[in-house]
């Protein structure tokens, strides 16, 4: 008799192995954190022997789960914002919140609260992605999970960097510490194609090289992504990556819902593997990735969650069934991805996704004890049909949940025992997390009271505020204006030809005031466009005073570069009314009696307005202002327009 | 103060109605089956009281689920059989086992079965369509559950009932017996378009309209059942059941996946209900509904789990997420089908779908108080965030679990208190479930356990043995043995002319023989094919006797029309090898001295292996098969084939 640790017997062993050898009822024998033993219980029990022996009564005993790709601390922004774009949900609300919150005790306690739900629904190892990666190394290690822990590198500021120079300094100080763990292996992220420069690309590509450790990246997830790529770069995702170097590491690509069968032939070639991510895929309305195909060239194909801000949670008994619910329905064959393929994904092919299959994701003696122990006998998985070996494949992928996962064991440590947690105070973690949430409620309340504080949320560009002095005038004919300017009084410095698309969004509390996108397309003399702007600005509610011959001194509160397109203002401020209007206008600056004018003769095309007269002057304080005030009144006598027919309103009030 | 039976207190109350009110902190006063009313917490508490005060520490307290759609006795067959193509898990598993199995113990037994998992999930009310149904209803209403219960009825033998008369007969006794139950809605079941004849469809849509009782029935939910319906009638599935008087019942119509704009909006004007199950058209791979053009055009459409033998749950929390998930992944839009939408879905609107929308579906004043509490602190769910009034529903559709359910009422009535079941032992239920499994596992074992009875099981046609004495003999010149026929000891009785497709399933088990799919095209005189026939054919794996010059007594112990495809029979039968072979055949049937033998001239094209002579005959007795051996030698001699050229192989022998 051999002497071990832990003999675990009485159950349905299921070893995931290449054979995929069943022992019902089976037995496992452990020493330290390795098998030592597996198969049939009468012959275990002869075998082997120690004094801590457990009866399974019965229960699936099995691989853990592999969670092959996510962003744990991330659990602290679960159902921050759902069912918005792409990228509503991630410039307007995952980006400027990380960029407030995030620090070592946000991923600390993210990375807690993430382990807690993982391992109550069956997972022992994981692949992640984030920032303060050291942290979530620790704390991952404390906790006893396993775990491949990627630092990310990008090409913009990050809640743990400035430049991408510190980051990949920083991965490779994780890495040189963490290579060797027994739970932890250290990782670089280089967090997608069009988020990274080659160089990044390059350099982390060299650096997980360097050190024989996976690279975690992000490919191919969108469709856009990949017209854009070839767009710009005459190639899809994959053969780019590939120009840059990427292969050279070990490289676990998450997603890859937009690739072909080149491509994936490619990933398989280069010893690639894939996270197949089903949920988050479907809720930010990516696609279905071609898993079946993946499979029939075949690569290692894992299974993930993805974050759970965009999944909503970290649960990998949904995303199995829905792994092959979503090959079943998409390639019109039900018998595509039967059970036991979709459980090999989430075991044994995604820990060799995460190139992690030489120690887990199968029970085989000489790999570490990472295995659950599931409960087949709920109402809701009952009863259970013996006559087909492949039945309980079934019963795992079709009708179990994640809480039906007893115990948990990691690297032979329990993890949990019946449902309650070794390492982890749930309750702790609970008020811990509210706490966060409390603080980021009151920041997103705080944002969404104003317009202005949610302009500057994603404006990246700093606050700017003009005051100006103004006058309008109906005129009939613009011709005999024109005329008028060449006038010894009137110095034209500069004239310029646009057209001008505004779109203006109304909100409910007009104190708010409004939100106006701008589009200009210049044109130059031979009438062609030469040039577009686009430009976001928040106009004051109040005129800030009003003088002779209705000038108005008003005031513009902000004015940015608009980088993202109409919809995506539209879906982020939710205005209760939009209006729009487009003009035509040769807009002239003059110097007249010592002051610079801008003079606009617009028409208003849409709608057919007609024809109006701009003056206008920046101005700084309330003396200038009321002498440009009348130096505008002058300038509009002088250029024969009716002063009788000046208007107060903006053109966008004219509209009704 | 009005006094009231009960108030619920201190809940986020989610009513559902027209106006998505919520109270938080909310209360409700339910008296009898009754709400009585419904507010925030202050409110409720001042103008109601109740002896029976439950604080519901902060939970959710929201409509209950309504499942739109199941066969609730299928528990008793969940994870039976899976991975399979719809036509072999139909015909080739479900068919045969209910034939066997289903009765009125077995459908209490299931729907027992199946309230306790519903019950565990948050459902309250639900829609069934199986046999014995007044048995289910007896079952539901007991159990206190609220259920629209249909009957079914088609044109094939069921369970139930030989003749559909029978069915239809025992659906009005149903309907007149259980009308204006207060939980029970009797309904009738025409199954579907395809499996019920035209009179079958205007009948019970007839009795439907007599009683003012729902109609439940099965609507494109293949796109093959709409090819077909096309093909055969000119149109799709929904003009043709309109056409048939469908309509004049309130319909609630179970998958369409494979409908047009039209076809919706001849629901939605019609007051049709749709019932959505996206797991079941996933897994069995119908596809995926256009749910949100449905909802767009205004129709009334629930979610469903369908029966749990292909889903394989009754998790409503599964179908809800799944609905959200997959009309964003295949529409390419992260906004459509939000949270709360989806909730409407599985409450509201699918109340209004069964046409029960009046009792129940929201919180309401007046309607029955059917309703759960949800926790929405499991780790798994946490942090909750309150910046925006949307997040609690997506926090219900992105990450509650069923399990997260732990108070049912349905009229006013708990069925479910802290997750255990009021009027149900779960453990008895798992302990008859379980007796179930081991009958039917075991007449499945002994089933598949030879091929014989696999085959029978999926006959429908009796079991017929023949004998043939036969021999075979190689030529080369087949004119010549034409030629030969014109003679006078020989009589053309018949003679025809066909190209034979033979496909051969081999077992690892040769004892049991193998398995001929043959098709015949019968050729006419101009050459052309007039006639096509399938047989399937078991094949005893022994010669019974031999007699002089390789005159053989073969048996071949089962004959059936073929009316599978020989890819059902593939996967039904799974063979390990399979061969195929091609002649083209003109037979004949003479008589030779008082005796009726076939003549057949082979030539065998597919592999090319030349001409062949053969000669059989029936035969029934062993005197009569020596006799025919003798005359046989002797016909093969008359017609000028050389007799040391037999060949006791058959053609399939001869592949190598």
């Amino acid at each position: 008799m051999i002497k071990v640790d832990l003999i675990l017997h009485n159950a349905t062993v299921l070893t995931m192995d290449t054979d995929f050898h069943q022992y019902d009822p089976g037995a496992i024998a452990i020493t330290g954190s390795l098998i030592r033993g597996i198969g049939f219980e009468n012959e275990i029990l002869q075998e082997y022997d120690a004094e801590n022996k457990i009866d399974c009564q019965k229960k699936v005993l099995m691989p853990g789960l592999v969670n092959a790709h996510t962003h744990v601390p991330m659990t602290l922004l679960r159902g921050l914002a759902d069912d918005l774009r792409l990228d509503v949900w991630l410039m307007g609300y995952m980006m400027p919140v990380e960029r407030e919150f995030v620090s070592r005790d946000f991923v600390r306690l993210g990375t807690q609260i993430a382990c807690a739900e993982m391992i109550k629904s069956g997972i022992t190892s994981f692949a992640d992605m984030y920032y303060f990666e050291e942290e979530i190394a620790r704390t991952t290690a404390e906790i006893g999970m396993r775990a491949v822990c990627s630092q990310t590198v990008l090409k913009f500021p990050t809640p743990d960097a400035k430049f991408f120079e510190e980051s990949l300094e920083m991965s490779r100080e994780f890495i040189q510490r963490w290579k060797g763990h027994e739970l932890i292996v250290p990782s670089v992220a280089p967090h997608a194609p069009y988020t990274c420069t080659p160089e990044i690309l390059k350099s982390t590509a060299a650096l997980a090289a360097e050190f024989d450790v996976p690279l975690h990246t992000h490919l191919a997830e969108t469709y856009f992504e990949v017209e854009t790529m070839r767009k710009e770069q005459g190639m899809p995702v994959i053969p780019y990556v590939k120009k840059q170097g990427l292969f050279e590491a070990k490289v676990l690509a998450a997603h890859c819902v937009h690739i072909d069968d080149g491509e994936i032939r490619t990933l398989q070639h280069l010893g690639a593997g894939i996270a197949h991510n089903p949920s988050s895929n479907l809720k930010l309305a990516s696609g279905v990735a071609p898993v079946k195909r993946m499979l029939d060239i075949g690569v290692n194909v894992g299974i993930g969650t993805d974050g759970p801000a965009s999944n909503n949670d970290l649960d990998m008994f949904e995303e199995m069934r829905l792994t092959s619910f979503l090959q079943k329905g998409t390639t019109g064959d039900p018998t595509v991805l039967p059970a036991r393929t979709t459980l090999l994904m989430a075991t044994r092919l995604g820990a060799q996704a995460l190139h992690i299959g030489d120690i887990t994701g199968s029970l085989e003696v000489g790999k570490r004890a990472d295995l659950i122990l599931l409960d087949l006998t709920p109402i809701h998985n009952s009863p259970r049909f013996k006559h087909n070996p492949l039945g309980v494949y079934a019963q795992i992928i079709y009708a179990s949940k994640a809480s039906d996962v007893t115990d948990v064991m990691v690297n032979g440590q329990w993890l949990m025992r019946d449902r309650s947690l070794v390492n982890l105070n749930e309750e702790e973690l609970l008020l811990n997390g509210q706490d966060y949430a409390k603080k980021i409620d009151s920041f997103l309340i705080d944002r969404e009271s104003s317009i202005l504080s949610k302009l500057i949320a994603i404006g990246g560009a700093s606050e700017e505020e003009s005051f100006e002095v103004q006058a309008k005038v109906k005129i009939s004919d613009p011709g005999r204006i024109r005329k008028a300017l060449f006038n010894e009084d009137i110095e034209i410095i500069r004239e310029r030809h646009y057209r001008e698309f505004d779109l203006y969004f109304f909100f409910t509390d007009v104190e708010q005031g409004l939100i106006r996108y701008r589009e200009d397309e210049f044109i130059n003399a031979d009438g062609k466009i030469d040039q577009v702007r686009s430009r976001l600005t928040l106009i004051g509610p109040t005129r800030e005073d009003e003088f002779d011959k209705d000038v108005l001194l008003s005031r513009s509160r902000y004015l940015a570069p608009a980088t993202q397109s109409p919809r995506f203002y539209r879906e982020y401020f939710k205005p209760h009314l939009e209006k729009e209007i487009e003009k035509d206008r040769v807009r002239y600056l003059v110097h007249f009696k010592n002051e610079d004018f801008f003079i606009n003769i617009d028409r208003i095309t849409k709608p057919d307005l007609g024809f109006f007269l701009e003056v206008k002057s920046r101005t700084w304080s309330r003396q200038d202002a009321e002498n440009k005030s009348v130096l505008i009144a002058e300038l509009i006598n002088t250029l024969g327009a009716d002063l009788s027919e000046t208007i107060q309103e903006d053109y966008i009030e004219m509209i009704r």
